[in-house]
């Protein structure tokens, strides 16, 4: 599937080409306005563009100082009060009619991994920002206030892990756990925070939501290969990562006869294999990755003694997560046992499964039949910054379709068609939810 | 199994600690004078020294300079004319009475691995040189003129292949291949010769050899376990090298379903798993090893695309070897279908069984009875430069047991009472060789 090119050229600076697949939009009724939302999503993709048509934009460095600038310019130019909270959490805050009431929020992260995608967070927090226009435009009020939210590091991969920023806000994490995380050089959070100019004087802490919602690129396949323009996300999988090491013994290749053999890579192959199969096990739609491996000596003619891999499992049944636990665990003490190989399993992260508020996701079914778009309810198996918003408030998140589900690489892509008709559900929904 | 320390203090020099493993030699009655030959062995051990009781000696380096001099020195003490060819490898000659005769050879290399042991490569030289001096000692003459050899690069690891210097002697590797060789750091292997000196003029070219021997431990357990003294190597098994790259594509690892993924780790690790089964099936010293491992982009939460492993099998028997590689292929072309990757397989080195000559086995048999040592016949199952000599003149090679057949690394050792007792063998069978 490839992209056409589309000639950017906004405010009359050279134009760069940015690579959003040009759709026509005029067939949609949309309560937003498309080409403004566009314009915005295109100078985003600009700040830190790679040049493969995605985006750099890791946390706290310039690139993320630079995205928050510009969306700091723009909520601004709202009207907007831009308040920043002590973790860099940055929350424009639109009046409502009741302003004391807990605001209806909206949002999602302008960081990304390295080399990342473009649509991974930006859609969320830009679309909530083109929904308050659409309300100004339309001198529409609210009755609770609106806050577009822009959560710090969000993506983990400089300072793990993943959505510090709203775990911080939900009380998960420590303001001070996190001020201390140190990047691969020595960076520490929160001096990175300090020199990039956004650590706040507001607290990080939780307080009162009246609802959460955010709107996301799925980054998985599921819509796209059904067809469905929207996904309403009723929670979020849990997830467990081990980190399985297995020691044997560091033996010549060439004079070690197999029956003596202690081969930590042939005990870690065979576990993966059977990790393999565990999924179908358990539920269609559970899964488990190997994504980290390193083995020790790494050497063509040397028994490698030390073979250390990550697994990653997610699921929303408990039950079938600590079911899946148990055969891993079984799979890899019979075959460190099979090959007479040490083997130590450690937890290195995980979360349960969140269940969404029904009363939001309904919302969102019910303004997307309204507007007349396909929909089907799912749960995200990635993690999302509304996972801890859910602790202080009814969230639920609204997908929309990616080419062929990738993200977290300079290939996610989407149509603008389905960028805008999930803009359209967030306006519709957020202002049923600030209305209510 | 522990090593006992042994004071050296050698030459009145400060006792540096190594750790030779003491045994009373006392109940051997050899032809060589044990106690020198250890002072021998004890004094290169220091090149290069590791804290972990290893040398660290990769070729051409400072440290394989300091160990090639204190070699050269004491072949001048011994009386020996010192010849070095184009690629440094060294012969130290011992006239016979028909000085014209293709010289009895024997030798082995001072370079190491990183890291590696003691014995691998020295125990050979250092062998050959006693056993000169005992001829010396007797005043014995030798039909034949003696060469011990030093050769350059045995291992190989900075400059690949191994048994660079022995290749090129042989003929089967051009000079100036060698010379344009590079390390990790761009070094070029003329320039670091040149550079410790030891760019010879004598030619480095094919020559009638009378016979070549070379002493080494076993690098293997089969003596070791067997308690077996004197293991008579009958030829070098072949060698098959091969990279295999698995191809996928790279996805979330959670809303990626199982079925719609493209996992290049899952495809490797069945095909890893799959190899190990392979050497049974065809004899029982068959051997197959993966060392070598990488993925990308090895991250916990993302679904590896491409998988990058080496395999390593030997034997020697040719149809053998042949039959593994058509078995490997298919389970990587098998495992990589089921998973629907692209694969590529290339070759990236090998040679072909090389077997001894009968009667240099048949005389090293022989002086092992005369001795009393027990014996078997074996194969290495290593490279050695012996497979280049052989092609030169009548070869074949002593192995001794070492513990735990450990070698490539500091753990390596070995009991000296079985270093005095291969020794032994090599000077009973070289002055054979040297005399017929």
């Amino acid at each position: 599937m490839r992209t056409r090119d589309y000639e950017a050229g906004v405010n009359g600076r050279e134009s760069l080409r940015i690579p959003f697949r040009t759709v026509n939009v005029r067939g949609l009724e949309l309560l937003i306005n498309p080409d403004r939302f566009r314009r915005s999503m295109e100078e985003m993709a600009r700040v830190g563009a790679t040049k493969g048509g995605g985006v750099n934009r890791l946390t706290l460095t310039d690139a993320d100082k630079q995205a928050r600038d510009l969306f700091a310019a723009w909520v601004s130019d709202a009207g907007l009060e831009l308040q920043i909270d002590e973790m860099g959490n940055m929350f424009a805050r639109r009046a409502g009619r009741e302003d004391e009431a807990p605001p209806s929020m909206a949002g999602s992260h302008l960081d990304s991994v390295p080399n990342g995608g473009r649509f991974d967070g930006s859609l969320g927090v830009l679309a909530a920002l083109e929904v308050v226009r659409t309300l100004n435009d339309k001198n529409v009020s609210t009755r609770r206030p609106i806050e577009i939210v822009n959560w710090t590091n969000e993506e983990g991969p400089r300072f793990p892990p993943s959505m510090l920023g709203s775990g911080v806000f939900a009380g998960a994490i420590a303001l001070d756990t996190a001020y201390e995380m140190k990047d691969a050089n020595g960076a520490r959070f929160l001096d990175e925070l300090e020199r990039i100019g956004y650590r706040g004087d507001a607290p990080c802490a939780p307080r009162p939501i009246g609802s959460y919602l955010e709107l996301h690129i799925e980054q998985g396949p599921a819509l796209v290969s059904e067809g469905v323009q929207v996904g309403v996300v009723e929670g979020i999988f849990g997830l467990t990562w081990l980190r399985v090491t297995m020691r044997g013994e560091r033996d010549h290749a060439g004079p070690t006869p197999m029956h003596m053999r202690r081969d930590a890579l042939v005990g870690a192959a065979r576990t993966i294999a059977a990790i393999r199969e565990i999924p179908g096990k358990l539920h269609p739609e559970f899964v488990a990755t190997v994504g980290e491996f390193s083995l020790s000596p790494n050497a063509i003619n040397v028994i490698p003694d030390d073979v250390t891999f990550s697994v990653d499992f997610r699921h929303n049944d408990p039950e079938l997560l600590t079911e899946a636990r148990r055969l891993i665990e079984e799979a890899a003490r019979r075959e460190a046992e099979r090959e007479n190989l040490e083997v130590e399993i450690q937890d290195v992260g995980g979360s349960t499964p969140t269940a969404f508020d029904e009363s939001v996701a309904q919302v969102i079914r019910n303004v997307s039949e309204e507007a007349g778009y396909s929909h089907r309810p799912m749960w995200s198996a990635a993690g999302h910054d509304a996972r801890y918003a859910a602790d202080l408030g009814p969230t639920a998140m609204i997908f929309v379709p990616c080419v062929a589900g990738k993200s977290h690489s300079e290939e996610e892509d989407m149509d603008w068609e389905d960028a805008c008709r999930g803009c359209d559900v967030l306006a519709r929904a957020l202002w049923k939810m600030a209305d209510s």
